[in-house]
């Protein structure tokens, strides 16, 4: 049985004793019920991952002695920030959870015409919060030693300039009924350092939009069937993954 | 706005009055208000789409005159079947949602050691019929004019000589850590006409499902980190079909 994992970002240098956060903390003593004296990994969220004992847990917190460092799952070798539309209800959830086990590099969260939620009501439901702390638990479940960032949510197409900044190159997920998309089979793109997929809201993409993301970048279709809002960024990063030798 | 579709295995011939199965006349009189003189779209689930007007919409049933055949969504061109351990809880119906709308031919849902359920529960439960309409709903979802085939489960490796029949080649999806397994991307399988994608259960395969899996195909791998167990069909099926010229 492989050792339980915690998110440390405090973890950097073998020898210190470090205080996890609140929620590892409960997870540590509530759910796998371990005290002083087991073992555990720590991954900093940052690509450092550590052997590490349980020094103390008690009601002012856990404490751990971090010990030798161990070789985290490689990253992937193409960094993907996905800026994905935010989605109805809890879908956006999913495609965090999704996103990061897949390996995307960041998630830059966008409202379109069509998205459904304000930048307001974003903020004021802590929903950025939300998204980092399942970042956090997909990472811990997928064995990832980092955490990818939530960015802030930002307008598309921004409303100033300089609005969004998105790694080159572009890649544009699009319907398969936009005439200016190509099949992600033809995009010639060979293995870049950096990449950003764009994915729109369920509503899809207004005109405005396509005309202004073309500027950005390749407009690309998957499929001639209609993939679900909440899938589509899974689908998409599996392929652009595989094609750039992740797989 | 495009046609509401619904599914209508009757429909074959033009000109005719058929009778649509009842959970569809309820979606189409009761969730989409629609009644005698709306037109809409039928398909047969073998491949066929047609469009529709209402004839009658009363407590006998909904009648449908069918119009003239319209072109349906493009298949796939390699026909993949999915082998699925079942998973626990409602996780496959997750599973046979997605794996219709990335476009599978055929779901055989297979038992194994470490699959929480027996052959008896899941014919006590009625899982395949629930699963056939999970089928039918993806299918109207993402427009297939095919409903994949639900077959019989089956236990893996099989009780009997001849049992599990797997349409070749075979490509077993393992855990990063299996010796044998090679990873995806070095497939050297040019686009065949049939396939099949073996996924286990939540726990993975035993090592003797893994020898047995080893004599029917290849053992391949989908990079470093551990994907979950919902999400590795789709993962998988959209690396294969984008190799095999889908995407």
């Amino acid at each position: 049985m492989s050792l339980a994992r915690f998110f440390a970002p405090a973890a950097g240098v073998t020898g210190d004793r470090i205080l996890l956060p609140v929620d590892e903390a409960e997870h540590l003593t509530r759910v796998l019920r371990l005290s002083a004296g087991d073992r555990v990994r720590v991954f900093n969220g940052r690509g450092a991952e550590f052997e590490a004992v349980v020094d103390t847990a008690d009601r002012s917190g856990v404490y751990l002695h971090i010990g030798a460092p161990c070789a985290p799952a490689p990253e992937p070798r193409v960094a993907i920030t996905l800026a994905q539309a935010v989605l109805k209800g809890d879908k956006m959830d999913g495609v965090v959870r999704d996103a990061v086990m897949v390996g995307v590099a960041a998630i830059q969260p966008i409202i379109t015409a069509r998205t459904e939620i304000s930048l307001g009501a974003l903020t004021r439901g802590r929903r950025r919060d939300r998204w980092e702390r399942i970042a956090v638990s997909s990472a811990k479940q997928c064995g990832r030693a980092v955490v990818p960032l939530i960015l802030e949510p930002q307008l598309f197409p921004p409303a100033e300039t300089p609005g969004l900044r998105l790694p080159s190159p572009v890649v544009v997920l699009v319907e398969p009924g936009v005439a200016s998309g190509m099949s992600l089979g033809s995009l010639d793109v060979v293995k870049p350092d950096t990449a950003t997929l764009m994915v729109g809201p369920e509503g899809g993409w207004t005109a405005d939009e396509v005309h202004a993301a073309s500027a950005l970048g390749a407009l690309i279709t998957l499929g001639q069937r209609t993939l679900r809002a909440d899938a589509m960024a899974l689908v998409a990063l599996s392929v652009l993954f595989a094609r750039w030798g992740e797989f």
